[in-house]
């Protein structure tokens, strides 16, 4: 890595126990594709919006009454600081990403201002203590979450600094932190909160300041937990993510975003402190939350109650939380992983859950935003409070403020950089300036077209490796690489990495071909909420079925797919969304009603074999979208995973 | 009926349009069998400890600091006065089924004595509002209750003056009554209790004074709801049941026990007034109700979170509320229809819920009770807070006296006469005094036998109808009837019920014998949760299998069944359940887990069809025993609705 280069969100330490290394701002420019349009629809968009809605909704206004700058009492959720920084943070890498803007320029003073005047002169800063309990410090840690909301100041000050070399907010940020060392690990304060968050942003302090201490305290934080020190919640200590030791617990529960924003911490803590036993149970969790507790979108969270993880193999495609959060927490916990180990099944994640869950939580004109990510929606739903469709903001603002910080820093998560080689992870139109005077170019319309052409415009004379991720979706035997316009074997390595190892020059291109053939999934025959039925994907796509894409008087409900129908991907610009887009179209079975149209048996919808049995009374050519693009038309019904005809294959 | 009788629970006034009319306390003595043993264990176990409860919770307390012979603060909900209600309800007809006990004389006493005391001069009288907020009567009804509590204390009091004669209370629901005709009715406080209740007990007190003004109330507050009166509350005007006006209402949405308190008003204004329009909406919505959010056992209630219906056709096993109080609820609604139309399906529904849901909310002992109704449980659970295991009690303990009401007046819903005829709606052993000198015996081991044989022990010499009901699931070419050793045709009237009508001579007796061999039952194609699955019943009973009872190595999330298996039912005495119980056994398939044990593709648990597809790897028989008596041994697995195998026979 290029010395001089400011680093990203994630900056491993020299010393730290990584197989991979991020790249620095502005060492990945995206240039176009579907992620160049988030980062459009983001910045001319989400941020501006976010900006002002912090403004206006009060949310500001509680750190200028904490500084004796205003009047009035507290407005919003006790933790609405934590918007305020979440708001910078993506500001900071939108500037990074994007260049200079004088209105974000003068939000970003303003701002740090307010926050810097609000602070104590002892670092303690939170306006809702400060308003309404000043004497009250860190004893509702259960609800009040100043560590948490320090944790996105730190965040957001390590942002603005590495992005624009602005320090002023990481003063004050040094301060929170310096006096949260002094209170809980110096003289011994023993609570902990109950939304973990600061302890990955204590590490990333550490790693951009070398300050040892705030290391030690987010290593303090993450052993601190499983032993009751969250204090108690109604809602159990499972809701604090604080009822097993991190060493011991192999499952997640609870509250999704809590659990996985602390596995981000303790893998950090880990490969900081090279501990390898920390390191396994992350890693042992990740696989048991993949293998039992993900949405074919990468949501996390089976519960609106309590926004929970559920019971393994408890995931409900309508009722299913798979809060927005979530998926951004997953994507940092995913990616930290990846850094500690170089294994394609973390990138497979990231990919999966970014151009699914995360995609999708924002419409397309980057101005309304789902809390919840649902796989389902049926007519005339009644959703929950956070569900239905998309909503101009929140209450309680967590959720587009984190997508924009995401997608502002997307080239952050783009590629890496081994001893020997350059790894791509994600495959987007970027310019990519890696380590030892490596020049990478990436032209690519996928997830459209499964071709990437990486040329090599600058390189070393000496040999490097080019590791490109197959992800698991494209089989070897159908998948093409070409390399300086010879074919090459597709054998990916043990991490799951196709790795061209040569002595590259100036102009030399690697072209891999990925299989986006559509393709049918079935579900585990475990997973008793998708059992019978069978999703269509391409490429890092789910696709679901809108209502008003599907024949004039068909009713989604009634559709099911025979898994012997061939899939046709075409482009289609009259959808009423912008520009083309990939649907995919399929021949269907319309069930008629069992019986007769209502109730089987004793009024109930329960009867004999004979009396609930569907039959196939039409066939229609039904169509899928791209989840990601969901709830932009109307709020209509939407499956993505659709019924099993009786006519099915299998 | 016999004119010096008093009334149960439900006794429409001479002018009330009704098909059908309750028989009165006493007139129905539950002899024995299932129902006998619920009634034992309610009076010898649930009362007394509800009534200990209540005393040392802090809950009688509350009135008595209200009363100003106490200190203190007030403990637990806001709502609290309406267990000490709804156990003195619980109290009175548990006097009325099983004659004086002294202890019982004793509580009744003193706590009437406190609610006396308690009691402003005026009539108001609610203990939270009295301690905390004196001068806000009325004035957080969204979420105090008042209305709500004063519906129980008015159902106890009526319940008291029926079943003992003591009118002590009476005069003290009395002046509450008129304090709210006076303030809600007369001088037009527009609001509206964010709990329904009220309704339906000041129609039971207009029946049991004939004081029309109660009625009026009662039909005010039906008319009130949904133009905004109840107030506003976070979880939306659907949670107060206050969306939709009654006579428009298609559908029930929000808090399953408050939408359902509330329909049993609907009927009881309805049938009362004459008012068709209004029953018929009723009707409509149970309909509705029936077709789309019934679970198997008759639990109403998709959502924990707010207690709430889902959507038309949202009935997961695992995750379903189901709320013991709505099976209450819902058999009080049911009863009223059927009082109103005489149709058999009413009753069908009430037996449903009585031996699934109602059943299953209390352990074997007595002692222990279900909030919440799921139909699985899978290994590992980490349930929501007021899932798991059945409890001691709750802080909201509005469940377990509810059902002591319910069971302790159980006679009242086994029979009714009707101008030419007596109708058996509930089989259980009884001896029935009906009017005009009618007396009825029935002996019969239902449900473990169909055969309820029913004996004329005194009759008038004019001719009458003996109507019994045809349960939906015996069909007629699967039951027989015999009369006076006569077969006789099975032939259901338009409502449901087989009649004899005949001239009757004392020792005649009617045999019915019902098909309750063990059946399978599939759900309709629309309920995406249960898709695949199918669930084996017995009469009216639903069964389920438990990991306990399955062979040594079994996993039960492995079984499957085909559908073409034999069900064997057969007495099993070595289960750790008190007493035989009629298990039913069945060859099963054993699911391998497909491709290899775990994710199938990607980590993640979808995957191409060939990854996907469970294999069979051995045959066992598989063993099911009575919803009702789940979790009675240990916390382990259980499932009402087994996957069908890939080798079933639909």
């Amino acid at each position: 890595m290029t010395e001089s280069t400011p680093a990203g969100p994630v900056a491993p330490s020299a010393a730290a126990a990584v197989r991979l290394r991020p790249l620095g701002v502005g060492q990945v420019r995206i240039t176009g594709g579907l992620a160049g349009e988030w980062q459009r629809r983001t910045r001319e968009v989400t941020v501006p919006t976010a900006v002002a809605l912090v403004e206006s909704t009060g949310t500001l206004r509680n750190l200028e009454i904490a500084a004796g700058e205003a009047d009035g009492g507290f407005q919003g959720m006790h933790f609405a600081d934590s918007d305020v920084a979440k708001v910078l943070e993506a500001v900071a890498w939108r500037l990074a990403a994007h260049g200079p803007d004088d209105d974000l320029r003068r939000t970003v003073d303003h701002w740090t201002g307010v926050l810097e005047r609000a602070q104590r002169p002892d670092g303690y800063l939170n306006s809702w203590v400060q308003i309404t309990a000043p004497d009250r410090r860190y004893g509702a840690l259960v609800s009040s979450h100043e560590l948490y909301c320090y944790g996105h100041l730190i965040q957001a000050a390590v942002a603005l600094d590495r992005a624009t070399g602005d320090g002023r907010l990481l003063a004050v940020a040094r301060r929170v932190a310096d006096h949260v060392v002094a209170e809980f690990l110096r003289a011994g304060r023993p609570d902990l909160d109950g939304h973990p968050g600061v302890e990955t942003a204590l590490v990333e302090l550490y790693r951009h300041t070398g300050e040892r201490s705030y290391l030690d305290q987010a290593a303090d934080f993450v052993e601190r937990r499983g032993h009751g020190h969250a204090g108690r919640s109604d809602r159990g200590s499972v809701y604090l993510v604080d009822h097993e030791p991190v060493r011991t617990s192999t499952t997640l529960n609870g509250h999704a975003v809590r659990a996985l924003y602390l596995e981000a911490g303790v893998v950090d803590v880990a490969t900081e402190t090279g501990d390898d036993e920390l390191l396994a149970a992350s890693v042992r969790r990740w696989e048991d939350t993949v293998a039992h507790k993900t949405a074919l979108t990468g949501g996390h969270g089976s519960r609106h109650l309590f926004e929970a993880f559920g019971d393994r193999d408890e995931l409900p495609p309508d009722q299913s939380y798979n809060e927005t959060c979530a998926a951004v927490a997953s994507i940092h916990w995913s990616w930290r992983l990846l850094l500690a180990t170089g294994e394609a099944q973390f990138a497979d994640l990231v990919e999966r859950t970014l151009y699914n869950t995360v995609a999708a939580s924002t419409n397309v004109d980057g101005d309304r935003f789902f809390y919840v990510n649902a796989l389902q929606r049926r007519p005339d739903a009644t959703p929950p409070p956070k569900g239905g469709r998309r909503r101009a903001w929140f209450t309680c603002a967590c959720c587009p403020p984190n997508v924009a910080r995401l997608l502002g820093s997307l080239g952050h998560y783009t590629a890496t950089t081994s001893a020997d080689g350059v790894q791509l992870h994600l495959f987007v139109p970027a310019e990519i300036q890696a380590n030892d005077g490596v020049q990478l170019r990436v032209a690519t319309e996928y997830p459209d077209d499964g071709r990437v052409r990486v040329t090599v415009d600058a390189t070393p004379t000496t040999p490097w490796r080019l590791e490109l991720r197959l992800p698991a979706w494209s089989a070897p035997g159908r998948t093409a690489l070409t390399v300086a316009g010879t074919p090459a074997d597709v054998r990916p390595d043990e991490r799951g990495y196709l790795v061209v190892h040569r002595a590259w020059r100036a102009g030399d291109t690697v072209e891999l071909d990925l299989d986006v053939a559509p393709r049918l999934t079935y579900p585990h025959r475990r997973l008793d909420a998708l059992r019978g039925t069978v999703a269509v994907e391409r490429g890092p796509l789910v696709y679901c079925f809108e209502q008003v894409d599907q024949p004039a008087g068909v009713t989604l409900d009634d559709l099911a797919l025979t898994g012997g129908d061939p899939l046709t991907a075409h482009q289609e610009s009259s959808l009423g969304l912008p520009g083309p887009v990939t649907v995919v179209d399929t021949g269907a079975d319309v069930l008629a009603a069992p019986a007769h149209d209502g109730p089987v048996h004793d009024g109930l919808p329960y009867g004999a074999a004979h009396a609930a049995a569907p039959a196939v009374k039409a066939r229609v050519t039904a169509r899928a979208v791209p989840y990601h693009l969901w709830d932009n038309r109307d709020g209509g019904a939407m499956r993505v995973w659709l019924p099993r005809s009786p006519r099915s294959t299998r």
